[in-house]
């Protein structure tokens, strides 16, 4: 069946967290097809948990939206970091907080086709607060609430983004199991 | 708070289903700032779903990967198209199915940054089974499943794609609350 082969592949865009390809596909039967597809940097986005079920997400200003969004604390991993030392560094420069259990509970696709998007999602315990140190232009302000209550946002669509609705369903199941 | 400006807006890619633009950012402090972001076409992503709690997932290779995903049935919504209309075209189309009952379930962004990407996830009942008319290119298998043997792989990482995660999430939910 899998009889595709990728015959070339050429970059042609390159911006700072993505790079646009052109790759030429054989088919089964010897046609050929262009596509050209996104490749995104990999990203990590920490859930950060208190003993008593409370979750820290934030609310930040996207320009791509217009408004401020109700999200997940995340970033792009660095070139030669590991996942979970940009999941860490991230934690410490949005919102200040360190966390000294960690554990990625799962590893998505954000597309099954045209753009290639790996999320890195992670529970964060045993917090200690201290100072953010954002990003120049990051205007991020820091929420905590109940997995109950993020829960009910993720059902009636005021969290929206993927990732984040992922992340409290996870988070949800392992509480109902009782393995959080 | 949100004093954020878009100063000016140019498209610097086009693809088939995505646009790459430049935008340029005015900060509060009145700093500029420079973003490209992709914005693809939305999708329709669709799990059809029978009165013994079995859904249908599709398995498809994907080149981008290299290899065969599990699955939910998805397309792009064409231009002049409603999401419903889509929905429906893609679920004849690709699996061959009519579904009788229709309800957007869901409406979630991938991403909160730099890509674009809305997905529109809907939830088909009263089916009728006929005979698919794939594009040229595609190679899917109809997998039929409980929701219960999805919802195992999606906590096993087996299945990982974002948007079928998200609906089978909401279905397992939907079952637990007698919705379903």
């Amino acid at each position: 069946m899998d009889k595709w082969k990728i015959v070339s592949e050429k970059s042609i865009l390159k911006s700072r967290f993505f790079e646009v390809k052109e790759q030429e596909v054989a088919l089964p039967d010897n046609k050929k097809r262009v596509y050209q597809t996104v490749e995104r940097l990999p990203t990590v986005n920490i859930f950060p948990i208190l003993s008593n079920d409370k979750i820290y997400l934030i609310s930040q200003y996207r320009p791509m939206f217009g408004k401020r969004i109700l999200e997940a604390i995340a970033g792009h991993v660095e070139e030669n970091e590991t996942t979970l030392a940009g999941a860490k560094r991230e934690l410490k420069e949005e919102v200040g907080i360190t966390a000294f259990q960690w554990e990625e509970i799962a590893r998505i696709q954000k597309s099954a086709s045209i753009i290639k998007e790996t999320a890195h999602i992670f529970l964060a315990q045993d917090l200690e607060l201290g100072e953010a140190q954002p990003d120049e232009g990051e205007d991020i302000a820091l929420i905590k609430l109940s997995l109950a209550e993020a829960m009910e946002k993720v059902v009636s669509g005021e969290i929206n983004d993927a990732v984040t609705m992922i992340g409290i369903f996870m988070l949800d199941r392992l509480k109902r199991e009782k393995k959080l």
